[in-house]
C-alpha cells in the first residue's frame, strides 16, 4: 500500500501569527507587532515564494481563544500571555497576497460549519480568479466549541453532524463550481449575446442540511475547482477526504503512523474511484533550525524559557477539557481524562504521549508548546534535510506544511538554509512549473459535472 | 431642513461590472471582456483616485441574476443579452484593490438577509486593517428575492421582517467591533504579556434573530467602524440609515424630491441624537459626457441603439412583478401593475413615471435602461458640472455616486473632462486630505461602546 514517492515533495507554509510556538511572539526576531498588517505575511509569502513553496495556508477559526467560554473565564490570565492566531480574516488576506505574488498558491480554511456553502463557493472562486487559478479551500468543520456561541447556538454541533454538514456542505460547493461553464460567457458584441444559457445550470440541491438552487454568480474558476484541502483524521475525516479532497493535512509525529495515515488514505481514495495520487498528503512539520545542531537547540530551548506557565496550561486547557489544571502540581504527573465532542484525533495524540512517556504537566505542555501536536525536528539543515528525506523516501509523505515556530524569522532559516538543500538533493523543485495551482501540483483539472 | 453645503462635495464611483447601461457591455470602449480580471477593476479604481474620488463601491447580490426563478425562466433569452452585474465577490475584490491603490474608500455590499454577523463583522474589519483604514460596508436587506433559494429558503424574507433583521444585524456587527479596545494587544514581549484583558469585552447580544457573544477576533478597526452606508429608502429604510449610517445612497431623479430626502434624513438623523452632517446623502447619478452637447447626445443614442427587446423586457421584469409585458406590444403603452414585496421605493419611481408620461413599454425599458432609476444626465463637461453645482448648491446631495453607462469608458471622461471642471470650480477636492476614510470625509472616529 506504501506508495513510491511522487515525483517530488510538496512544500507548504502554514502562517501562524507571529508563530507557531506558543512563546514564539516573544522571540526577539518575531513580527509580533506586524500582525495586523498585511506586510507581515505578505513578507513571509514572498519568502515563500522565493524558497518556490508551493502554497502560503492560514488555518482559521471564529473565534478569538480556543476553547468553551467557560475554559477561557477559568483561563484569563493564560490568554493574558497567548498571542490570538487569527488576525486578520483569511480570504481578505489571501486576496491582498495575491497581488503581491505571482506563482505560489492561496489556501485559507472556511468553515462548513459555521458558513453558507453559497458564500465559500464564491468567495474562494473570486480568490481563484483574482489570483489567476491560485486559490484553494482548507474544509475545516470547526476544532473550536467557542464558535457556537458567535453563530446563534448554544452549543457546538457534535463530531458526525459536523461531518455529515460537511459531506453536503462539499457537494453544493463543488456543485455550485460547476453551474456555470467555462464558456457561459460568449460576450458576442455583435449579436447581443453575452450569456450562452446552454452553459448555465441550476444546481437544484435539497439535502438534509442544505437546499441550494444555484446557479452561482461568478464564472466557473480558473482551475475548475481551486484546491480543496482537508485536516481531519477521524474515520469520517478520512472518507470525506478519500472522497473529495486533493490535499490532506495532518498532525503525524511518528514516521510509522504517517505510513499507515498515507497508506490508508490513498486505499479509501483508490476505493473511492479516484487515483490515489490526487490526494497529496502533506504533515505538518515545526523545524526549529539552527546553523548548527548545538545553534538549533539553543533555539529552541531559548522558546521553552520564554513560555508563560499560565499560557502554557490554558494551552493544555484546549486538549484536556473538563479538568482543571491549575490544582495539580507543575512539575508532578499529567493526571487521566476522558473523550471529549471535540478534536478525537489530538486528544489520541496525548493519550499517546502520556501513557509512553508518564510526562509532568510543564513538560507536556512544553512539548506541545512547540507543535500544537504535529511533528518537530531541532538541527542543522543537514539533519532537517535528512529527516524530510527519510519520509519522504519511506513514503509517508506527499510533502510537509512548515509550520514556522517564529514568524518571520524561524521561516527565513528555513528557506535560507533548507530549502537549497532539498534542491541539491532534488526533493523540491527549484523553479516553478507554469499554469495554474493545480498544474504546478500535478493534480488533473475536474471536469465539470454538470455542463459539458 | 435644507442644510448649508457641507464643506464639499463628495464622489462615489459605483463598478458595476463594465456599465450600468443596460447595453454598455456592447459599447466598442466597454471592458466586457475583462470584468472576471481584477485588471479590469483596479484600472477603474486607480482612475477614481487620479480623480480624487472619495469612495470605490461595489453592489452586491447573492444569485446570478435579479428576479424570481420563474421571472428567470420566462426571461431566459433576455438574460443571454444581459451582463451579469456581479462578476467577483466584493470583499476579496476590495482587498486585492487595496494593494494597488493608498487613498480611495473602499466600500463592499453584505446583505444582513443571509449573512451573519460575526462574519460580515470580520471581513469588513479586515478590509479596513488591510487598506489602512479604508474600508467600509454597504449594509443591503437583498433586493433580489433570487438570493432565498440560494441559502435553503423557499422564500424571501418579507420587507418588514429583513429590516427587523438588519436592525440588530448592525448592532452586532458595530458591536463587535468594540470587543477589543485600540489598546488590546499591549505586546509586551518582556513581561509575556500579550493582551491586555480590560481592553476585551464579550457582547453577549441576545436579541430575536442574533444571539452572539463575541469577542470578535480582530483588532478594533483603524477607523473605530468602518464606514456604513445604506441604500433604502422606504420608511423602515430611512429609520435605520438615520440611526446607523454614515452614507446614504439612493436614487434620485429630481432635485426637488432630493431635497426633501436628504431634508428627512437629516431630521430623522438629529431626532436619532446624532450630528446631520455625520450622515452624507449620496444620490446615483449616470452621466453621459461628450466633448459637447452634442457628442454626449450621440453615445446615449448609441447606448440605446444597443439595447436588445427581449433584454429591455427582463430588466422591466425585475420591476413590474408578475406581469409578462412579452405579451403586451413593444410599442404600446405600459400596463398598470400593483404593489411588490420587492423594492417598493423603486415601483414608486416607475409609477410615477408611468402615470406622468404613459410611456410605451420600448420608452419605458429605454429610460430604465441607461440608469435603473437613478437619475442621469447627459451633456458636455460644463452642462454636466452646472447640473452637479446646481444639484449641491440647493442642500439636494452631499455627494454624487457616480455609475458610469460604460466602463471604463464612460468613467475616464467624466474623471478627464467633468472632474477638473469640477474642481475648477472648487466644487470637489484636489488633492486628498490625510488619514483614514473617515478623516477625509469629515466624519468622526466612533467612541467605543463597550470599552473605555
Ligand atoms: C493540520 C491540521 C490543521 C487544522 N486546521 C484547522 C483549522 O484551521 N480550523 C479548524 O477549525 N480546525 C482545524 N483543524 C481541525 C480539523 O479540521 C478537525 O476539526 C479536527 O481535526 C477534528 O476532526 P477529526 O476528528 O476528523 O480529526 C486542523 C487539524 C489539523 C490536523
Ligand atoms: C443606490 C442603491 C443601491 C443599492 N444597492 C443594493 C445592493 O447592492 N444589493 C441589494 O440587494 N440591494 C441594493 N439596493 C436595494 C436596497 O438595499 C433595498 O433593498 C431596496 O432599496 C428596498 O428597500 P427600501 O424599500 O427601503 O428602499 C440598492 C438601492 C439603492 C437605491
Amino acid at each position: 500500500m506504501t506508495a513510491a514517492p511522487t515525483d517530488r515533495l510538496k512544500l507548504a507554509v502554514l502562517i501562524n501569527a507571529s508563530g507557531s510556538h506558543i512563546a514564539g511572539w516573544r522571540h526577539p526576531r518575531s513580527g509580533a507587532e506586524q500582525t495586523d498588517e498585511l506586510s507581515h505575511y505578505l513578507q513571509i509569502a514572498k519568502k515563500a515564494e522565493a524558497g518556490k513553496f508551493d502554497i502560503v495556508f492560514f488555518a482559521d477559526s471564529s473565534a478569538l481563544f480556543d476553547g468553551t467560554p467557560e475554559h477561557q473565564a477559568r483561563y484569563s490570565h493564560g490568554l493574558a500571555a497567548t498571542e490570538p492566531k487569527r488576525h486578520l480574516e483569511p480570504f481578505t488576506l489571501l486576496a491582498a497576497l495575491s497581488a503581491g505574488t505571482s506563482n505560489i498558491g492561496l489556501v485559507g480554511s472556511a468553515t462548513t460549519t459555521y458558513a453558507e456553502p453559497y458564500s465559500v463557493a464564491r468567495v474562494v472562486a473570486s480568490l481563484d480568479r483574482l489570483s489567476g487559478g491560485r486559490g484553494g479551500w482548507n474544509l475545516i468543520t470547526s476544532a473550536n466549541p467557542a464558535e457556537a456561541s458567535n453563530f446563534n447556538r448554544t452549543h457546538h454541533l457534535d463530531h458526525a453532524t459536523r461531518y455529515e454538514r460537511a459531506e453536503e456542505f462539499v457537494d453544493v460547493v463543488r456543485g455550485l463550481w460547476d453551474t456555470l461553464g467555462d464558456g457561459a460567457y460568449v460576450r458576442n458584441r455583435e449579436q447581443g449575446v453575452y450569456s450562452d444559457l446552454t452553459q448555465i445550470s441550476a444546481l437544484n440541491f435539497q439535502g438534509k442540511h442544505f437546499q441550494v438552487s444555484g446557479p452561482l454568480n461568478i464564472l466557473r474558476p480558473p482551475q475548475g475547482h481551486p484546491l480543496i484541502a482537508q485536516a481531519g483524521s477521524s474515520e469520517p475525516g478520512r472518507r470525506l477526504a478519500a472522497r473529495t479532497a486533493d490535499m490532506v493535512f495532518t498532525a503525524q509525529r511518528d514516521i510509522q503512523a504517517a505510513k499507515e495515515f498515507r497508506a490508508d488514505i490513498r486505499a479509501r481514495t483508490r476505493a473511492a474511484g479516484r487515483n490515489p495520487d490526487h490526494v497529496l498528503v502533506v504533515p505538518g512539520l515545526v523545524p526549529y533550525v539552527g546553523e548548527t545542531h548545538q545553534d538549533a537547540h539553543d533555539f529552541y530551548h531559548e522558546l521553552l524559557s520564554l513560555i508563560v506557565p499560565d499560557a502554557g496550561l490554558a494551552l493544555l486547557a484546549e486538549l484536556v477539557g473538563e479538568i482543571d489544571l491549575r490544582s495539580y502540581p507543575l512539575d508532578g504527573p499529567v493526571p487521566e481524562f476522558g473523550e471529549t465532542q471535540g478534536s478525537v484525533s489530538r486528544l489520541r495524540l496525548i493519550e499517546q504521549l502520556t501513557h509512553t512517556t508518564r510526562p509532568t504537566i510543564r513538560i507536556l505542555y512544553e512539548s506541545i508548546a512547540g507543535a500544537s501536536g504535529h511533528g518537530f525536528i531541532i538541527g542543522s539543515p543537514v539533519e532537517i534535510a535528512d529527516y524530510i528525506e527519510e519520509w519522504y523516501r519511506q513514503g509517508a509523505v506527499d510533502g510537509f506544511n512548515i509550520l514556522p515556530p517564529v514568524s518571520p524569522f524561524a521561516f527565513d532559516r528555513f528557506v535560507d538554509l533548507v530549502v537549497p538543500e532539498l534542491q541539491r538533493r532534488g526533493l523540491v523543485q527549484s523553479a516553478y512549473r507554469p499554469g495554474s495551482l493545480r498544474d504546478k501540483l500535478g493534480l488533473p483539472r475536474p471536469k465539470n459535472s454538470l455542463l459539458s
